[in-house]
């Protein structure tokens, strides 16, 4: 019995881990969930698996009889044989770090530790011999294709569905609402990641994400985009041969695969592909001009130091900013360039610099708030444009 | 350095793998080749390679310094490391044979050698722990996508580019020219193979093949009609996860693939697959009543015994009448399926009982040449829609 942890418990992905665990009951035990401010998700997630500790983001306000604990704690407790980090955004990088640093196996759908600390936290895996695990679909799909080869890759291809707005023209995605926004065409996620997806964001943080994970150079991630979301990811040997991974867009498929590895085990839940049906896979070149976060996020990885931690912090701000209607869907990518070009990056920063960083362009972010009227306007576009 | 042997080396197989050993010189040398008929070029690979051994199924024309064995002796000659088997037809079965009970690696370009005699020589590799490589670009696939994984498939999907006549009505494929039959879409291969994809017989052979070499129940073989030549083929393992190999239509990556195992190294001749340029990947089911050879083989394999070698012997003397003009291309299937009615099958056979079985049907296939006039059209055409 693998005893497993799960932080960010009550989010998409933490929520999915728990139908995986359901599935397989026989193999894991849950001895420990973090959940945020959805107390009464947390509190019927608890009373289903029993753990012997738990934590929530704001005061729990229902008795149980296990032990509140920080995340940190359940992390690297000595109970726990495997963590899931679901949290969202830069909590899960303190957690993380502890679950390292005693050797926890970690399970990681937090993209952000790894781009925001790619660098220090692969140090500490390294350092104590302990394994990082992707959860993200596209991540999985590169560990599978790896799986027993051993040469490095010469290219990655990380596919994208181009998310709702990939056809759009400038005046078209301008005028983009939230709730097109958050309709995504071929994955349900969480709101902040479906906004990543629509602006592209998201691939450029899974590129960063992948250059740590595989040690892979970031000039040989490509992004390829392929609107069915059938095939995760792509690798390519030196030979030439290239390797795919497939399946239904369903992320209970990479959650298992981490949670089971090295083994595969049978779901019966898990829905079969049909290619015969599927008829037809396209793949085209991603435009990185007509999606400038895509740019951004890619540039902000080549750069490293504190670059990409900003890159995160000010895409977090400018998301919020978007989902209360304060700004434009293309305004997300005007803050997030004009945070990077103010920042002063740390070369090889430490947690606290990260964290330094991160404050800082959450603050400058939050100030940037594009003014709307006609100069302002034409001064951000020639800015985007350059 | 490993030392290869080629039988078939003045073939189409035998040739590509000369040219990736050139391209790799460093790293191979060549202690046997052995040819066919095509003496001329049997000279010049000799010449240039300078084996310590060979043959020719015809007396030599030419003075070489080299040892003249038969292809048994070359096969299991102390000298070498591993020996490609790229002959055709039954050629390659007792050298095959005659490898694997000395425990030289065997790779295998000559699929008839899996579907006549799957049973003994998986047996003989089995006990005598010798290893056979498959050569064959779908069998590479489905090798390197199980590559490092523990799990037996679910599935397996063997892709076919469907031949040229895919989409052709059944009155339009009783006028195909021997012409068109040799005009295969997107791969270049020798006039056998060509004539075997067009009909389609070759996946039914190539579904046998694979359920030996990777010990799959034939039921969990699918042939899938994927016109572009660009996925190899396609394993689904129990958890829904699908992995895939993709690459240009070129038999030199599988060959170099075998050759290197478990290496893989760099080849500038192999042209870059770009995904991007290729744009969309089709898939459609095969439809076995229109290609009747291929349900005919998909029922030898089930049934076994020596089916499966009459199966072989009858489509060889069919090709080779279609070839000679003396029977049209609806005929080749028309032969088969008479020459296995008529076979009596022999459970677990000895290479003897499969040479007999071999034997018999070239000769019942010869003499069940159709005959064309109205009546007998009529039945032929009655017997393949039953």
């Amino acid at each position: 019995m693998k005893k497993i942890a799960i932080l960010g418990s009550t989010g998409s992905i933490g929520q999915q881990a728990l139908n995986v665990i359901r599935a397989h009951n026989a193999r894991f035990r849950v001895v420990g969930l973090a959940g945020g401010k959805n107390l009464k998700l947390l509190e019927k997630q608890i009373k289903e698996f029993q753990p012997e500790m738990f934590y929530s983001s704001v005061k729990p306000d229902f008795a149980y009889k296990g032990e509140f604990l920080s995340m940190e704690e359940i992390a690297s407790h000595p109970e726990i044989d495997l963590v899931i980090i679901a949290t969202s955004g830069k909590a899960g990088l303190s957690p993380t770090l502890a679950a390292l640093k005693v050797g926890k196996t970690v399970a990681l759908a937090n993209k952000e530790v790894l781009v925001m600390a790619g660098e220090l936290i692969t140090r500490e895996a390294s350092f104590h011999q302990t394994q990082i695990l992707p959860v993200d679909s596209e991540h999985s799909a590169i560990w599978q294709c790896l799986r027993g080869e051993e040469s490095n890759p010469r290219r990655v291809f990380l596919t994208a569905s181009g998310g709702p707005f990939y056809h759009y023209s400038q005046p078209q995605l301008s005028k983009v609402t939230v709730e097109q926004a958050l309709h995504h065409p071929t994955w349900k996620m969480g709101k902040k990641v479906t906004i990543d997806s629509a602006t592209l964001v998201n691939k450029g943080l899974e590129a960063i994400e992948a250059h740590w994970l595989f040690a892979l150079p970031l000039d040989s991630i490509e992004i390829l985009i392929h609107p069915q979301s059938i095939v995760h990811s792509i690798v390519e040997f030196v030979d030439g041969s290239i390797k795919a991974q497939l399946s239904f867009p369903d992320m209970r498929l990479p959650i298992q695969y981490a949670l089971c590895y090295p083994e595969r085990l049978p779901s019966p839940e898990l829905p079969h592909l049909e290619l015969s049906k599927i008829q037809c896979l396209n793949f085209e070149p991603a435009d990185q001009n007509r999606f400038p976060c895509l740019k951004l996020a890619m540039g902000a990885g080549r750069q490293g130091g504190t670059y990409p931690a900003v890159l995160c912090a000010a895409d977090e701000v400018a998301v919020e900013l978007f989902l209360n209607r304060r700004i434009s869907f293309i305004d997300i990518a005007k803050i997030v360039q004009e945070t990077l070009e103010q920042h002063k990056s740390i070369a090889q920063p430490s947690l606290e610099e990260i964290l330094a960083a991160d404050a800082w362009a959450r603050e400058y972010a939050r100030r940037s708030l594009p003014c709307h009227c006609e100069e302002h306007k034409r001064q951000s576009t020639l800015s985007i444009g350059k």
